[in-house]
């Protein structure tokens, strides 16, 4: 029995569920990728790890009430989850002021904002997923504005949940990035990943990164900063 | 009698205004530049053509009401407008799409913005002027929330000015980049300047440029370009 592959990107791919329509699995890769696709490398484990990750903080979210895709994790690379249809934005929530944002706008590294500060980026690879205002996103994508602000709130209430899981394992989240969906119903879903490839997380205490930043930077193990992540998290229960 | 000079910028120099404060005079010079710098000419006459076309747009929307730091041509190259605070922002409307947008996010030239578009752009030369959100610009500037609505609302009634007055002539107003500033009464008024440098502007029947972009393009004469669209300007009255 092979399952139908929907598509695979450059860091999952999507099988259509068997035998459970509305339903899609998602099977984490060990490719990892920064710039754009610039710089890439295949880690053997990385994958599970990710997979893992994302399943804990998922079943977090879903715990406090958060609206999510996620159903289950299935194997050690693969989870059961809604399928949606993808709103092409990327959504990113910035608590400080990591990465690009700080050669773009000349803001110093570790800066705070305060409100939270929501980017969106069209999703497209060829484009090299260009920010855009509400007004480029209303004209580009199909998608209201009572939505665009639902998706806004929305990430807010998800960062916040987030900082609060990773407060709590001593891990400030920096920033994030995060894919909305629109389920069957027309329900707006979290959907995608959330993991160290998507956040940014410090240590609390020493500022350290336990994120892809240690990749992007080659400040470090990938696979050793995810796994201690993945501890961090599973000590929680 | 020598003037104080406050500014030099790419276009223009910004003078104290002699015995009246809180009044400035701007000289239009020959520079024209292009691509952020990247291409530049000096063309004897540019600024006489843009400070006349200026005033004649600057009148016309005195006259319709809109607020602007405006008050008399002084001389072929310089007229003397309100000292404001500049805001730094590049306010830039765009009705129908062309140049940077169609390439940063995959429009086809030529495609219509009905309601017509607003994006804002941090005005820092050394950063490139880049895109910013709302957000953004409530971070990195001292502007309020209903500022920033202010300055949209603003933008979108010169733009209908713009249009219509442009209109009378045969021409097509394809985008306009404005900046507003505040007066010493907190009073935000449109600023800077308005001409074929900061609009694009298309022959309606033809198509054809009035505008800088026979210079960025290379397709034709800048001064007879400036010219032509001054003296329908002209022959409107
Ligand atoms: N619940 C879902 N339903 C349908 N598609 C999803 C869902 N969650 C995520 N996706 C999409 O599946 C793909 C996941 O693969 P990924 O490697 O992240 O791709 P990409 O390289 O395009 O980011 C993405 O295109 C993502 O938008
Ligand atoms: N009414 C005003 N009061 C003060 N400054 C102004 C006013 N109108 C325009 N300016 C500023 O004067 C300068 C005009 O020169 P310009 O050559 O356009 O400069 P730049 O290269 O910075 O765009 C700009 O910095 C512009 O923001
Ligand atoms: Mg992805
Ligand atoms: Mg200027």
């Amino acid at each position: 029995m092979q399952a139908e592959l929907l598509y695979e990107g450059k860091a999952k791919r999507v099988y259509q569920a068997q035998g459970k329509p509305g339903h899609i699995v998602l099977e984490y890769k060990n490719d990892v990728t920064a710039f754009n696709g610039d710089k890439k490398a295949i880690l053997t484990g990385k994958g599970r790890l990710n997979n893992d990750i994302a399943a804990h903080i998922f079943e977090f979210l879903n715990e406090k009430g958060v609206q999510t895709h996620f159903i289950e994790k299935l194997s050690g690379i693969e989870q059961l989850v809604h399928q949606t249809e993808i709103i092409p934005l990327e959504v990113v929530v910035r608590n400080v002021a990591a990465g690009s944002i700080t050669r773009r706008l000349g803001i110093e590294t570790d800066t705070s904002f305060n409100p939270a500060l929501v980017e969106l980026f069209y999703k497209d690879d060829g484009l090299g997923d260009p920010l855009v205002n509400d007004e480029h996103a209303l004209f580009l994508i199909d998608i209201t504005r009572s939505e665009l602000r639902e998706i806004k709130t929305k990430a807010l209430e998800v960062n916040r949940q987030l900082s609060k899981l990773f407060e709590s394992i001593n891990l400030k989240v920096v920033d994030c990035k995060l894919e909305f969906g629109r389920l069957a119903n027309g329900y707006v879903v979290l959907s995608d990943e959330i993991s160290p490839d998507t956040c940014r997380l410090w240590d609390i205490t020493t500022n350290e990164n336990l994120d892809k930043d240690v990749f992007r930077q080659g400040t470090g193990d990938l696979l050793e900063v995810y796994q201690k992540l993945l501890n961090r998290l599973k000590a929680r229960t």
